[in-house]
């Protein structure tokens, strides 16, 4: 693991959510992105030393709207940076960690990610980011 | 806000969830303390350009305690490091922010600290965190 990338924060409105960031804690919003497969649509806010990450569901198929029925809004998950996502699983998985998906999944900016089960972390949803092959 | 000091989150045995961060994930421990007035026993870990801090509940009338026994393990807050603190807290009051105390309290490491109500961040627990004076 190399860093904290961003803690990904779920959200009911992108937009309210994103002024408040702005203009009363002071954050700069870097970019919005969609993330079609995901079916959320992204605010990058940066923190200095790291993102937040704000997630709106752009349909009831997402995760995130399922998330905000089931808990409200609030913090989702804290990804960590990694280089080399298949091999970082792959050692997850023989330590006995379980892995919400089997092989990594497109993630915003053209990364790669997966998500270790929150029951492996106990109760902490961590997503495993790799973004060494993403240009960014 | 200057960048994000550190990830909060509460669990119930600080030895074995110590034993996760640095022997599966990987990732130093730095130190652990008590935060008598707030009733936690608490590890920091190292994430590289952040920090985790592991907090464990050390009675009953600790709000690490009342947050597992509701929500479960999990991330609890994200602390936004400042510098003057009283000032901060100030300018986010006349900006219609609600904060959890009037003046701030002592946190981890000779710090000062106040949270932001989660209403005011949309389900989201910040804290701000000066540890500035602290000589750390």
């Amino acid at each position: 693991m190399e860093n904290v990338d961003h803690i990904g924060i779920a959200v009911r409105n992108l937009d309210e959510q994103i002024t408040y960031y702005t203009d009363v804690l002071g954050l700069p919003l870097l970019k919005i992105e969609e993330v079609v497969t995901e079916q959320v649509r992204v605010a990058f806010i940066d923190a200095g030393n790291t993102h937040i990450e704000l997630l709106e569901p752009m349909s009831e198929e997402s995760a995130i709207f399922k998330f905000i029925e089931k808990r409200g809004e609030g913090i989702h998950h804290v990804a960590l940076g990694v280089k080399g996502i298949e091999g970082k699983m792959a050692d997850l998985r023989e330590q006995g960690v379980r892995l919400l998906s089997d092989e990594p999944r497109p993630g915003a900016g053209g990364s790669k990610m997966a998500f270790i089960h929150p029951k492996s972390s106990n109760g902490v949803l961590y997503e495993l980011y790799d973004k060494s092959e993403s240009g960014e």
